[in-house]
């Protein structure tokens, strides 16, 4: 194996949870021939956010490399909404809204990859030919059986939830597409492996030669637990505001911010095992995390922005930048300490001392800019700080 | 209820196994228009014997009410074939071969049905035009679970035996077939049951009224115990002979007799009762095979065949009518008698005792015509008979 297909391998491999087969892609890269990579995107207007970015930037890695992207929008499946009308929230949608909805993306989406070396392609181009009669094959190349050792459907027939039977179809559908798309790799998230594997049997069956599958990892939240999303309201908007995005990515634990450089970030990984190296050895992470910062605002505002928000930042940081008006607070103590939960609970900062607990917990309080992570952590007469609790809530207190 | 419409339902329901739902039929009857009768075929060649005709009879008395008979042939699936492939013994038809095949089915279901009374229709005139989309809706209508239900797929799922995922997808065929012909009522074998009630499932998905289902139980071949089928051996089969059908009739049992009479002759049940009473009161029931075997001959082969069939019966039966070449046999016995199963061993017409006992037992075994019962029987010197066993082997036999 050449070095540069060595390396290519090792990029593509970057943050990823799951190669199937390495050895076939291995073969794949060999020949020599651009892969056709496929990647499927559900019809429905999107709003994407950076967890949603880590597939595309493993696209755009690819695309870099010079490899064919087939950006697959599963218009078809969309257009027949869910035909159980169980789910009011996912209406069947027009052609139209499907057209809308596709330039709404990839206005989104081409912030990240290349749009001259994007194909944008719509399964309704083959899947509104296809007949009864054709789909009726398709199901007959796999079992019940298999279907059910799908995480989800065995979940839901163990604890009797219904499945409808077209919910067995739909796999199918997807892993025709590639048959379609005669695609050599395809990517999804982990949560998307047995519909990726679908692909793989698929083409088996039509005699194509088999697609490679790559899953992603779900990216946490700016909580460093939970998968990103908007319920969580733990998320990082492509489309929020420069200052938004730089002061939410500041906010990040330091472990949060290697995971977030190693699936955000396009630097290399040389460059990130530097900075490791680096901060290792007394290097202030917070220097990285602006790094990190000033790329994600850079890739969705443009260079200037990045500038900007981090000049921005550094005032507020620097010269203690804060709010214009943080309300003051004086606390009177008989002793010499006093717990700073209770420091919080008196301020009215929080409700209780077990919210207090919880914010400290949560990595959500800091001290004149520091993230405070002893929950036992006690103040003493005469000091003077800036409490922060999220992003919202400030005080200026004396203990007295 | 009027007494037309009683004596109508007492017809249908003659010899069913299950009319669901009795109420709605009877409101559909009382609403007096003609009923769409629905009754699906394989579209595969035919080879018609008396079982399948119980389903035929009953369509039969139906159009005799004056309700319309849609003879459904389903050629759709039948063009698909067996798409997993490991059924080899049932390839796809094609367009000519289901064409052909169903002239060779309506010229023999034509002898009981009235060909102008009979709408004989192909589903694939309407499944040909369904799109993967319209299926998949369809599939909507019904849950993994419900599938299940069924006999034959629960049993396989249990026994860890495959199920390819289109086999759910065929009763749901059959089902949409009912929706597309508007069928009021459904006629199927019990077997059949599961697929019926999809037919009622989707009318009602589709806002129609729903159809009711009849199904007809089995019928017993001439053993009097397993289903009728050719590869039992225990058949008969409409083509057949006049004078194969009609010793094949007179060879069952008198219990399966009045079986037969209720589900194969268009006697009424009232004449049939009589026949019961004289029975009872010391007719012979073979006048009453009698009866029945030419009523069947003469259904698929005229009257004059009927005639014929009986004249020739009686003549072997009266005058001792039997093959030209039978064996002679003499057995010299020590005793004054000798076991019939030692009779029947020694002259070879069995291999071993064991072998004559079950010949017995299955009613196999006749002495000058007179069936024989009792395996305990013994024969004396000075006998003179002519054994039969089965309907080829024959002996003549001398005690002495």
């Amino acid at each position: 194996m050449s070095e540069l297909i060595k390396s290519d391998l090792e990029i593509i491999k970057r943050g990823c949870h799951e190669l199937l087969v390495e050895k076939e892609l291995e073969s794949k890269l060999i020949f020599g021939k651009p892969l056709r990579v496929k990647a499927g995107f559900d019809p429905t207007a999107p709003d994407l956010h950076l967890g949603h970015t880590v597939l595309l930037n493993k696209l755009r890695q690819l695309q870099d490399m010079g490899h064919q992207i087939l950006f697959l929008i599963g218009d078809f499946t969309g257009m027949i909404g869910d035909p159980t009308g169980k789910n009011t929230t996912r209406p069947p949608l027009t052609r139209e809204q499907v057209a809308e909805n596709a330039i709404s993306y990839t206005d989104q989406v081409f912030k990240i990859l290349r749009s001259e070396k994007t194909e944008v392609v719509f399964n309704s181009a083959w899947m509104d030919k296809l007949s009864a009669a054709d789909l009726i094959k398709l199901a007959a190349t796999h079992t019940v059986a298999r279907m059910l050792e799908r995480d989800d459907f065995n979940k839901r027939y163990r604890n009797n939830q219904a499945i409808a039977i077209h919910e067995f179809l739909y796999p199918l559908v997807q892993g025709y597409d590639s048959v379609e798309l005669k695609a050599d790799l395809e990517l999804g998230g982990t949560d998307q492996k047995f519909n990726l594997l679908m692909g793989r049997e698929l083409q088996k069956v039509f005699g194509q030669s088999q697609q490679c599958i790559l899953t992603m990892p779900l990216l946490e939240g700016l909580d460093g637990v939970n998968k990103m999303s908007k319920s969580m309201n733990n998320y990082v908007g492509i489309a929020e505001a420069p200052k938004e995005i730089f002061g939410k990515l500041m906010s990040v634990s330091d472990q949060l911010m290697w995971r977030y450089l190693e699936l955000l970030s396009f630097e290399s990984l040389q460059t990130i095992q530097t900075w490791r190296d680096e901060v290792d050895t007394g290097r202030n992470p917070r220097d990285i995390k602006v790094k990190l910062a000033q790329e994600i605002v850079g890739r969705f505002h443009g260079k200037q922005a990045a500038v900007n928000a981090l000049s921005d930042f550094e005032a507020r940081f620097k010269f203690g930048g804060l709010p214009d008006q943080i309300p003051e607070k004086h606390i009177q103590i008989s002793e010499s300490e006093i717990p700073l939960v209770q420091v919080l609970k008196q301020t009215g900062l929080t409700e209780s001392t077990s919210e207090a607990l919880r914010m400290i917990e949560q990595g959500a309080v800091k001290i004149d800019h520091q993230r405070i992570e002893d929950k036992l952590l006690k103040m003493r007469r005469g000091e003077q700080v800036v409490i922060q609790i999220g992003k919202r809530k400030f005080a200026r207190i004396s203990i007295e």
